[in-house]
């Protein structure tokens, strides 16, 4: 059975909606995490875990239990157990960030210690004879843990077996695509040379789909949505994730680290092949592309700081053209996502205009 | 619905049966593994993980999806949705596996390279600019595929809705203490000079759980076995999980690498808390004592085979009589499994004469 809940009075107020839909989901997924760890953690040692992801999965933007909640509202009212299958998606995206940040060796994420650094310097205060390898082995167990109770959390949900029969096909797909996505981006090394095309449609796989398409697909087939409407989310969502991604790569150059809470150009010194640093090499003459290799050739080692050199980045770029290249690819989606949504009468008001709203708010942050 | 299949014929022959069992088993998960691979794995240099995976799902000894499937025959006729369902467990076990050889950073498995060694060695060949954990990134997300993968196997196993919802929370429970099992094992080291009591109940919830008793208990409760049915399982189940573990122990430190395709001594180099090693303190005299000390202090350092030093441990735990006290655990806990079944009328004949050699079987191996 969908619980009804009060009508839902955002048209008139979609910022205010969504603020509010963040808190409920944050506490959502903070308590179900507080019960998994309750229930496993009851053995010596693991009081360490359960700080650590109690700590992370309060964090975030909670974009992707936004997405699949609007997506539901698109075929159904307001629902307890919708909103808890949204919010399901936050501890697989826990899983996902806690793994991508040992396999990219990240030392901060969102202003803080990463999950496997901060399990290093607990095992380093205990002072455990454990191996070089433990905070990241118990990293990836703890992303593991969140893997399975994420699918736990959406079956969970309570949302009637016929619509959960429905999502759980999207959720397979969104989950193999991220894993898959994830193996792409490790062989992604900008000295590859890869096309700009062929780094968006990386980006597409590996983060647009994973972050906005596949959420708000999940969310309306379950709610049961017509074709047409499933049409016109699809496009959206395409074109948002593309447009996230772009807004990402971006940020990876130009963001400032005390909002993004990532180290300074953080892309540039793991050398990947982003759609901003193609852009820029598509875009380079002659002058530009030798400082290109000069400045490929001189990357800092590991470790190393180096503000002149990500500022000579940043002008090169700029010389390009590469980041209005991008700006203007960003400005293009959302314009033909938020098209497509008002020109689908199925697609009903009150989601249409959070949609509208995220769609700027995904692709003109600074974090 | 659950489809029936000829009638079992096992009582005279329950090894011919069991062997049967584990072709039937190989078939089902190389198929599914294949056409996920196929389904998944379309873009660049994805190839690589399928020939790996394939290579490595055919192989093991199948022991998780015949407890499973022994389960399910202590309630329910044969089917090849239960079959289905318990070679999904094979699955799940290759994501153990492969994550467990990234974090005790093996090199060989079944005699083979292990995932992340022929991974990081393809990428060499490919002489791709990879980072220097390219292999062990790539691996942890072949096992998170295998992980996604294996739950999908269940779900779409063709078992009755009632069953698979009876399943699924002995599924959740199984896979939550692997992951916490392996985080108690990444601190489990000898220096920490834990008492064989400690030990055992590590062994009890990192393998035997997850090798006999989760795993028989899944097949059972999807069946709808009798209370009573269940509690004999359950008892029969802890006893053998143990007793697998115990002979893991042993094989650990006495094993032919030929014949158990891991290396050496390779507990000893590791330094891990086995139940025999530290059975072997609790037993020593003083003389003993001081030789254990010698030896724990003059562990070969990392990649170096030092055979002098595996055959002086060897004969140390001889000399303790740890090796028997192991032997004589393990042969009580067989004998109290078998007798559980025997006493318990609910158990049908057939099962509990596979389950009967299979105690033997599992405990008294070789590899």
């Amino acid at each position: 059975m969908v619980d009804q809940v009060a009508p839902w009075h955002a048209p008139t107020a979609p910022d205010r909606w969504l603020e509010s839909r963040v808190g409920a989901t944050r506490a959502l997924v903070c308590t179900y995490a507080a019960q998994r760890c309750d229930e496993h953690f009851t053995v010596a040692d693991t009081g360490i875990l359960r700080a650590v992801l109690t700590g992370f999965v309060g964090q975030g933007k909670f974009v992707r239990s936004t997405f699949a909640y609007l997506g539901w509202l698109c075929g159904r009212p307001e629902s307890d157990a919708a909103a808890r299958a949204a919010a399901s998606l936050e501890l697989l995206h826990a899983f996902a960030l806690i793994q991508d940040d040992v396999m990219d060796d990240s030392a901060t994420r969102r202003g803080s210690a990463t999950v496997h650094v901060q399990l290093a310097h607990w095992a380093e205060r205990q002072r455990r004879p454990v191996g070089a390898q433990f905070g990241r082995s118990a990293a990836v167990l703890l992303s593991d843990l969140c893997l399975v109770w994420a699918e736990r959390m959406l079956r969970e949900s309570g949302l009637p077996a016929e619509s959960l029969a429905k999502a759980l096909p999207v959720y397979d797909l969104l989950r193999s695509e991220l894993a898959v996505g994830q193996f792409s981006d490790l062989l992604n090394e900008n000295s590859a040379a890869p096309s700009l095309n062929a780094v968006l449609d990386i980006a597409r796989r590996k983060s647009g789909n994973y972050t906005v398409l596949r959420p708000l697909e999940l969310g309306a087939v379950a709610a049961g949505c017509s074709p047409q409407v499933l049409a016109a989310l699809r496009q959206y969502g395409t074109a948002i994730g593309e447009a996230f991604q772009l807004r990402d790569d971006l940020l990876g150059v130009f963001g400032d680290p005390l909002v993004t809470g990532k180290p300074l150009g953080d892309d540039l010194y793991q050398a990947k092949a982003t759609t901003i640093v193609v852009a820029a090499g598509e875009l380079a003459g002659d002058t530009e592309r030798r400082e290109l290799r000069r400045l490929t050739a001189g990357r800092p080692l590991p470790g190393v700081i180096d503000e002149r050199w990500i500022q000579a980045w940043q002008r090169l770029i700029v010389d390009t053209g590469a980041d209005e290249l991008v700006e203007k690819m960003i400005a293009e989606r959302v314009e033909a996502a938020v098209t497509t949504l008002a020109d689908e009468p199925g697609v009903p008001s009150a989601p249409r205009a959070a949609l509208t709203v995220l769609a700027d708010r995904c692709t003109q942050r600074t974090r």
